[in-house]
């Protein structure tokens, strides 16, 4: 790492500053997130859920781009932090009155901010907030644009190591629309960093990134020989709009070639966990079968998700 | 109640579980909500309006269909009993990312939620919910379609018994728009379950649904009888959209046959009490004079509102 | 002060009681609102940004017209005095089923609400709450129509005496919009009232209120002779609204004739201070160098704004 160009996610120190893309977070970081976010888990099932870590934190979710679900896990995991929380869906007000993004997020820092939570539908967003903000204030990239979702990717490998043990023999695939996916790119990123040997993608060229290989993955263009013996199918969403477009035939046809069937998923290991990071589409890239099914470790993820994001806020905020 | 028909509303030992709706809810349920509702009236009235019971709980106000005012009241309810709460307004996103509602519910169930607070246009919605989330989840039902509301039914029989200070000579008359209400629904069969001996409905035979009697209550067409020595009044909100209908000549038709005005209440007895769920359609439903006149008990309605959720939120909790 | 006229936002004892316009605030509440404000500068960059002033109380942050920025600054506030706080965005609900103004308030007062943060567009909208709400249910206009934004001006005395000490020997400008602007409205009172010996409006004549010099204002055209010597610079946001009417020629126009360049601040104080209530329209009523330059306070006045907002909660809430 030459000087002038270190990582904005780390101190001067190496530590965690700033969570904004799995793309060359050190694996010690990643595991440190890893092992900070098992207690959590329990901390999720007791009657009190609820530690003090967070108390008179103030947290904002700050979202140019509508995302309920997303922006409940963050709010979520913060007040079982005892943090206080800000909720700003910012494409409503000041950016529609012509403020700037710097602008507005300089004006909720002089609120002395402790942490921004950031969606945007702008690839970048988060970086160029985390290169404006002040010293002690800490930003978490919570979708930007097709590239980057970071605390999804954890929350998977939290997921994986959960039901697998460890990382170091798996083969993995992803299938799906890995080209308008800020999910898929992030989780290639995290499962090189921890060691899987075999990172596969399934997909048509169309939803594929050109040089995609260069990421270290396997391409594969149909399940039968790209689900073999695979441990971990990771399905991604098919987004509505890519329907319609000339991309794709139909949804139909997305699903007799690339939707995750029983039949399909016979030829991976029988041991295969299924995951998907929601919301799904039954019956486009996912049978209903299979997302119900015994494999299925679907809703175990979002479990999981709390406890990564209370661990990613504690360990910015210094615990 | 024979096995496999056991009310859905209850757990295994008779106890509240869920709160969906007043039709089949044991009388010491509801005398026991009442009960429970009464010390919380004063603790709304000092100086720190806050206990513990909650603390560490996950509420998500669920809200299918946008009410501020109903949300409010159960967001204020459960941050007074210390509640970490989570409001979704969930039509504006993952619905319109094609999710299905279970599937909605069993995310936010994963994140191990302790109650739903749910409104939906669909009558039935919350039902479905609560025999889908995991077992330590409860449900409350914020008004589901034209079914049912129960926890403004339970706030007026609070108020009634606050003023009357027993159900068991009473005589009650619910006036307006029977056929579209959820909370006249509700409201009948609360009256019915504490033994209120006569209860009636006035409206115009548009506005009743189909065999109301059976429901048990004594219809009534015309002010001037049905209001006839009643003790409580209890006013429906005509909802606009009925005005432009076919069910209804007017708005000022319906107010010369059945808004309430200080000369039609003059029938029912000297001490009667008026109330009405709000909002108010003053000049159509109800003459503003009665409406903050002395025998209106409308504002009381909603401080034991409050009361009346925190009571519910309590006894799900297990307190 | 006679009979029967008393200053509504004053109680018997004259205490602070609401606040709700700076016109006619006793500059002793004016100070001691700033002298209050002073030391919660410190709380909010602590470790712990949390004071339990405000435990118990429920706040309600009734906005009729959508501020996502101001709403923040109130949350921020009384999150950090430890007060129950519920966002309600009137516009979408309960107003559009015809209830009144009068009755949303009335019910949400009868909530026990301990306090309203009002925003609206009518003038008066907060005086008009004000007067219906229970005697101790306190009220802050976060902004009515072209009328008033009393924290707003606080918060500018408290930048202004922080970084010039006292306000005795000032010369202010306030520059641009004043016509349409409720903050210079605020401005003007709050400068006057603490004893600024000079306040200048700067403006085209179509920007200016009829009869403005009767504020105890002088009146200034162009910015070379309105500058000259002052101590302070207010800049006023254009609204976009208004460089589309026939106000004004265009927004080019605006920024050449009026536009705060580091070339006209020269005619200034050289310790001028250049202030503005965000957003900001950079390149329209502010150039870029100016805003981030080192004259600037624009940021230290939005985290004095939060102390400010801290001190008139505690101070209506009887601390």
């Amino acid at each position: 790492m030459r000087a002038g160009h270190r990582d904005p996610q780390l101190d001067a120190n190496g530590e965690l500053n700033h969570l904004l893309t799995m793309e060359g977070l050190p694996a010690e970081i990643v595991f440190h997130i890893l092992d900070t976010a098992k207690p959590f888990v329990s901390v999720t099932e007791r009657e009190v859920k609820k530690l003090p870590l967070l108390r008179g934190k103030s947290i904002f979710n700050l979202f140019f781009e509508p995302s309920t679900r997303t922006r409940t896990t963050f709010e979520i995991a913060a007040k079982r932090l005892s943090a206080d929380v800000v909720n700003l869906n910012v494409g409503a007000s000041s950016q529609s009155k012509g403020e700037t993004l710097l602008d507005t997020v300089a004006n909720l820092s002089a609120m002395h901010a402790d942490m921004f939570v950031v969606r945007h539908a702008q690839s970048g967003a988060a970086h160029l907030i985390a290169g404006h903000v002040a010293p002690d204030i800490h930003v978490i990239n919570a979708g930007d644009g097709r590239h980057a979702h970071p605390t999804q990717a954890l929350l998977d490998l939290f997921t994986i190591r959960h039901y697998k043990g460890d990382f170091s023999r798996l083969r993995v695939a992803i299938v799906g629309d890995v080209l308008h996916s800020r999910v898929a790119r992030s989780q290639i990123h995290a499962l090189t960093t921890v060691g899987v040997p075999e990172v596969r993608v399934i997909a048509p060229q169309t939803l594929l990134p050109r040089y995609v290989e260069r990421l270290g993955v396997h391409v594969y263009h149909d399940m039968a020989s790209g689900l073999r013996d695979v441990d971990v199918v990771i399905m991604l969403r098919l987004q509505n709009e890519r329907m319609d477009g000339a991309l794709l035939p139909s949804a139909q046809e997305f699903y007799k070639y690339y939707g995750l069937t029983e039949e399909k998923l016979m030829v991976a290991r029988p041991d295969a966990i299924v995951m998907h990071p929601g919301p799904m589409n039954r019956g486009v890239e996912i049978d209903s079968g299979v997302a119900d099914g015994r494999q299925s470790v679907i809703l175990p993820q979002v479990t999981f998700g709390i406890a990564v994001r209370m661990a990613v806020m504690s360990i910015l905020a210094g615990h």
